[in-house]
């Protein structure tokens, strides 16, 4: 019987993991699956089932022990934590190929999280329409646009050189939270969440595998 | 003092955790730091330091204690448990916008990635020569290319709809590693390695720091 402990001492890696978990619980409510043993969910996510235990207790109670979790309910309840029960707006600075692919991508909505403007320096770009109807912004109409959308979260898909100085402007702009696409570690501030995201992380996965005769 | 444990149990977090410390390291090469206590390097990585000796005894003893870690020495080390000493070829497959960003990336050619072949199956991209100087190839000439280049990675940067084709393509023609964009699960054969690049988990940690007020 362990209480929930605060929430600031949670480890990232949980977070992410519940993050995982969300992902495989919805997969099985859209199958219409009511209720799952954690040793089948632990292996659906590829995670020991102690450490689903162990993830889910920093939050309070859940499943029945000798029958699993209830699929809708743990994952409602994962996504409270989270946050997940609204929709997430986001400012898109860069629309390059990378930009572009980003805005086209259905997870996004699909997990609650919604471009609500974007940005870009070029003039060819600066004023044009996007298939989803938005605008391109200058980067310096930034502060005034995110006040008007509500933004709170900002990505950044412009080249490395350019993106520590766009993490500057989303910051002054009022944002605290930021995906950050390019390549660089980006300096911020304390209190500022900034998430990267590194596609060579996963390909060091695969590398392993091959090496190890695993795959 | 633990000995080294087979390879194949080690938990696959334990293999992105060595790719994250690998990124850290790298980059305290770069700036001429010889030395770094573990403590230091978990603050870094956003680790705590259990956990990264813990990692780390899965292969042997690293380290001195009260001193710290010999960054350049624990780098080589690390790049060889993940099979890092050498260049991996990867095969792109779909030359949308976000083919066109992953194959511009900078982040990859540093690592040790190198896309050394590019399919589609549009006819106006087919042939057709890219910046890299790679030529765009029909997908029907998967399985001729990739044996001729050595190709042991795919990378999949299709529409959803047209993925799990794609990987099935790939495994006939003998790839045994997939690194997957497309928004969906793929179906693939036991002793396959695939990893999932889903952005969204990490708009969930982001949206969690704003929730909870840690941001």
């Amino acid at each position: 019987m362990r209480s929930p402990t605060k929430f600031s001492k949670i480890p990232a890696a949980s977070i992410t993991r519940l993050s995982i978990y969300s992902r495989y619980l919805e997969a099985l409510a859209q199958e219409g699956v009511k209720i799952i043993a954690s040793d089948k969910l632990a292996q659906k996510c590829g995670i020991n089932p102690a450490q689903i235990r162990k993830d889910l207790a920093y939050f309070g109670e859940f499943g029945i022990r000798g029958v699993g979790y209830f699929v809708k309910e743990l994952l409602f309840e994962i996504k409270r934590i989270l946050g997940l029960n609204k929709v997430w707006k986001m400012a898109l600075v860069g629309v390059g190929n990378l930009g572009s692919a980003l805005l086209a991508h259905q997870n996004f909505a699909r997990q609650g999280y919604e471009f609500a403007a974007v940005f870009d320096v070029d003039p060819a770009k600066v004023g044009r329409r996007l298939p989803n109807g938005l605008i391109i912004h200058h980067l310096d109409e930034l502060e005034r646009v995110v006040k008007e959308t509500g933004v709170e979260i900002g990505v950044i898909a412009t080249p490395g050189t350019q993106a520590q100085e766009v993490a500057q402007r989303l910051i002054q702009a009022g944002i605290r939270a930021i995906l950050n696409f390019a390549p660089i570690q980006l300096q911020v501030p304390e209190g500022m969440a900034v998430e990267n995201v590194d596609f060579t992380v996963k390909l060091d996965n695969l590398a392993y595998h091959l090496t190890m005769g695993n795959a």
